[in-house]
């Protein structure tokens, strides 16, 4: 795997012109890889720009160190995308030319020339972390806080079970040059929007338990989204809320997404298969965490998932 | 520094009969600390044992590892006690007879003969660690697992401004040691007690904000603690709900002890001193987080807070 490393080291410093494509809906893992790498390049007095799908406020600061550079685009290579279908927008202009591929997804099946993925990478950017230091790369403030900012949102600033003790010691490394882990940590955990907060409210009213509590349903209505003025773009993390309260081995989320037409978040305990649980209306995904579509009216909806929780319980 | 920690490790190979206490309303970091210590000193073959004012249920299995002993305490030892008041009910029987005090609060009042208080120690049982490989005590899984639970939970998982890249290598080492992280994440950091959900549900319709939403009030009144059934103890973590929402400055959190008497709980950005605020109320505390009482009807204490707000934003 060094190996491979090395020759994703000695590609980059081969060519240059970069376009360093991220995934739609982006978060801190793959900007961050992406703001770090067009840094490092630039260092290595390269050019190279950073395509996205636009960048989420919260996301600004990592842009700080990178210098806006004319250029005709000769090499693309794309970072944390596990398929060319998370470019969104961007795909019909990219897909089929990239170059290099570096992925931390198993599941990875972008089609290049190069590729380098690391499954057991919490983050992309711990890829990146090594693959800077073998190019010899100096790790400034600025990529510093990208890399940092990888690390800590892929794996809930460490509480996710992808976390490693290498991690870890890439994490304790960043912090030593002086990334701002305060700030970062600030935004990315500890702060609530005013919407966020009334969507939580809204939602905790919703909760319903059956099973002897082992199952918990929350709904987020078209109702409610409008009530609370948040679009579906905001509705991120929502689906664990359910599954996180005591004795809930399996968590489930309805989002209305047109009027009688539900998508469904399951998130299970290790004990319950969300993958077989959601393969029985047509959906699918991982043991603890799957999906499907159901139509019907809000109350058709639960019943059907209560029945099938009965089922599996 | 390392000088002492010999001190302490010496110390605790000449001596036997060992009782180590911890402090009241006890953390994962005074428990874990004593579980750890006392697992380590039987493993040298010696009796010793931990004195709690209980042991809360998420914390039962930290002391998995240890063998009941019956024997005469000769050797008293505090960790993570930063003064004699906070060993609640066991305070009449141990002031004035620690032997050796294992502290990381820089404020730490203990009088004992042996004091090893490093402030730069993020939880307590960093210090146990390093203490740990001076002493050759093989690390078990037991011992283990209870260093992570005092790391993690008095950094809110790696989260919180005390964590150093030193913390995070400690934790890389402990994980490597086997211990289950999966299982205390998902315990100290992922559930949700129903009460907890019935309560953060009252306690966001008790919401209020001012001075151009800049500073956020809750209100937990003896009245929600009865209907939603929690105690006191139980009302841990609330103070930080005001603070986190986006925007706000300074976060307050009045809890209703008596009837008009309010305790407050106030939590603070870099750009407001809350202990300079809680002064001016006769209470105190630190620069970001402090705290003072009140007394008069909850319309009246709210009324004082605002204006005195109003004064410093």
């Amino acid at each position: 795997m060094n190996n491979e490393l090395h020759a994703v080291a000695r590609f980059l410093r081969e060519r240059d012109c970069f376009e360093i494509l991220t995934h739609a809906y982006p978060d801190g893992d793959t900007l961050g890889s992406g703001f770090a790498l067009c840094m490092a390049l630039q260092q290595l007095g390269k050019q190279a720009r950073v395509i996205t799908t636009g960048v989420p406020k919260d996301f600004t600061f990592l842009q700080k160190g990178i210098v806006p550079q004319k250029f005709t685009a000769q090499t693309v290579v794309s970072v944390d995308v596990a398929d060319v279908k998370l470019l969104g927008d961007n795909r019909a202009q990219y897909e089929g030319r990239i170059d290099l591929c570096i992925d931390h997804h198993l599941t990875n099946r972008v089609d290049a020339p190069l590729k380098y993925v690391d499954g057991s990478a919490a983050a992309n950017c711990e890829i990146l972390f090594k693959l800077f230091l073998l190019m010899g790369v100096k790790l400034d403030r600025g990529i510093a806080n990208c890399l940092y900012t990888g690390v800590s949102t892929d794996t809930g600033c460490f509480r996710y079970t992808n976390t490693t003790s290498e991690t870890l010691r890439i994490a304790a490394d960043i912090i030593d040059l002086g990334c701002d882990t305060a700030y970062i940590n600030k935004v990315m955990f500890e702060t609530k929007t005013r919407k966020k907060l009334a969507l939580e409210r809204e939602i905790y009213d919703t909760m319903e338990f059956c099973c002897r509590e082992r199952c918990a349903i929350i709904s987020v209505t078209l109702d409610i989204c409008q009530r609370v003025g948040v679009s579906d773009g905001e509705l991120e993390g929502l689906a664990s809320i359910p599954r996180r309260i005591e004795g809930v081995l399996i968590g489930i989320t309805l989002r209305e997404k047109a009027k009688d037409d539900f998508k469904i978040s399951v998130r299970s305990d290790e004990s319950v298969n969300a993958a077989a649980f959601c393969a029985r209306f047509g959906g699918g995904g991982h043991a603890a965490a799957a999906g499907c579509s159901i139509k019907g009216s809000l109350e058709e909806v639960k019943a059907k998932l209560k029945a099938a929780v009965e089922e599996i319980l």
